[in-house]
């Protein structure tokens, strides 16, 4: 019998991750915050038109029951849904981020909440557009408990949607957080000029950088070097659909970031992320310049000519 | 007093090393097999046109004497050119690949043809053309000896050039090798169109499939994390002048390996690298899915359909 799934949130990647949820053959229910621009063909403009079909129920009524619950609403508003949810479900985080004012990750949050349910984390190179359109995508269900995490993959998989099952959810979520400031340091380095061997130089070091933050905050350094790290800092930091690539290229071309942010529709999350994250690492004594420099450009700081020089001013130790 | 580096051959890579060893206050002397096409303005069209200042000696007689010499012919050249090098000076490999006959890296010939003399590998994330044009650049210099690889990391650097010491050749040596293959599977993947998602997966599994490449070669799985690994894959499967992964593309597409190189002047080292890095990991008994998929597609032993399939089709397992 197929199993109830309710995505929470119709953003692109709620919208991406409806579609997904129905390829496992189960009944999808779409909650979205606001009604649907066209509610007779639920297409959204967000992912290139792409149509939510029919047997998908969307509405702006929060679903009664459902067996698994798939966030997918904006890490910020995260908080506030929760009290709406049906009961007893197992919940999946699928957004990414650090919450501002506790600077908890998703799961951490969903933890405070809930102490005693069942939870676990989806992340890792997953574009929203081609997971909509049914392009190959290997992620990661972190929980936990490895045999819950190994029963969402299952659960969740379908041919062209593999998921791995891993039980360190902490470093998969610093994975899924911190690749939006790296994508804005990578973005400078190219909007600055200083050129391919440059960014990916600086792209091997933020997995590094991932690594020891992963170690202070309790987490696996392995991890970091798997699909929720290295897979998604790849996707973010070249591909050219980013953001917040988008972003740094404006930042590291001089541009004010009150300017940039004037000219678009859109969020990058790693704008808000950076701070927050470089707090958290502050708080267990983690040492984290890339994350600092993002920062630190962001508020302004540091111009882009100082950013070059602490991105490329490092001691002739050995690797 | 400055000191005397030769660099041995002049491509696109060995100019960009001879500008670089330069700027580090040395002596240049640039070996070229053929005469320069212009030697009046010692321009070079491989380059974009950048020329070579008349401080650096281009000739097609090899130096008599030097206090270091670089090596930058293509690897299955190296032994070739190697009875005319002078005596004495430390030798560093600054070529990547896997000789076909014997099946060894680089270091592995130096230290057959000359085994009691000082060599080192260079590698990591290097686009000859930003090198040449003194965009920074970071990069590792690996010897079996770490002081050694300290002392040439000192010498050979400048504050566009930053290199770090490695002692771990044999890890250095399979990154460099390894990238082109993984670069031909990058484009391939994108040629066929399994988009940006499934790109990023497979970088990541190349990450994994070299570090095991190493343990079995005796090398540390470490330094595939590092630039000469991770950052060299980076910049080779996802930048715009890569000869690798544009002929990926095209293979990618469905067109034969022998219509697409019909249509090329220069080479793409991963389809001679991709058959003899896999023979080696198989005198190893070391499992290289990736490499191997890329090899059969190259000589036609599979499809392009055969390979989304290998690429896409693993079990549920845990990352």
């Amino acid at each position: 019998m197929p199993i109830n799934i309710a995505v929470i949130g119709a953003g692109a990647w709620g919208i991406a991750l409806a579609l997904q949820a129905q390829r496992t053959g189960a009944n999808v229910y779409l909650w979205s915050r606001k009604e649907l621009p066209n509610p007779e063909t639920k297409i959204l403009s967000r992912l290139d038109c792409i149509p939510i079909p029919p047997s998908i129920t969307v509405s702006n009524l929060f679903p009664k029951t459902a067996d698994l619950i798939l966030l997918a609403v904006p890490l910020q508003h995260l908080r506030s849904i929760l009290s709406e949810l049906p009961d007893h479900a197992p919940l999946i985080a699928c957004c990414k981020g650090v919450e501002l004012n506790t600077l908890k990750f998703p799961l951490e949050i969903l933890e405070e909440f809930f102490p005693n349910r069942l939870h676990g984390a989806l992340s890792g190179p997953n574009f929203a557009h081609e997971v909509a359109k049914g392009y190959p995508t290997a992620s990661v269900i972190a929980a936990k408990n490895i045999n819950l995490a190994q029963e969402l993959a299952e659960t969740l998989s379908s041919p062209s949607f593999r998921l791995y099952a891993n039980n360190d959810p902490i470093g998969v979520e610093i994975g899924g957080a911190a690749k939006n400031v790296f994508a804005i340091a990578a973005g400078a380095a190219m909007g600055a000029g200083l050129g391919e061997n440059a960014r990916a130089s600086l792209i091997t070091r933020g997995i590094a950088e991932l690594s020891r933050l992963s170690i202070g905050l309790g987490g696996n350094p392995a991890t970091l070097s798997g699909l929720a790290g290295l897979g998604d800092l790849i996707l973010t930091c070249t591909g050219q659909s980013s953001r917040n690539y988008s972003l740094g290229v404006e930042l590291g071309q001089g541009k004010k970031l009150h300017d940039i942010l004037q000219n678009r529709t859109t969020v990058a999350e790693g704008v808000t992320t950076a701070p927050a994250i470089l707090q958290r690492a502050k708080n267990h004594h983690i040492d984290t310049p890339i994350i600092e420099m993002v920062s630190e450009l962001l508020n302004e700081k540091i111009t882009v000519k100082d950013a070059q020089h602490i991105l490329m001013a490092r001691p002739l130790n050995n690797e």
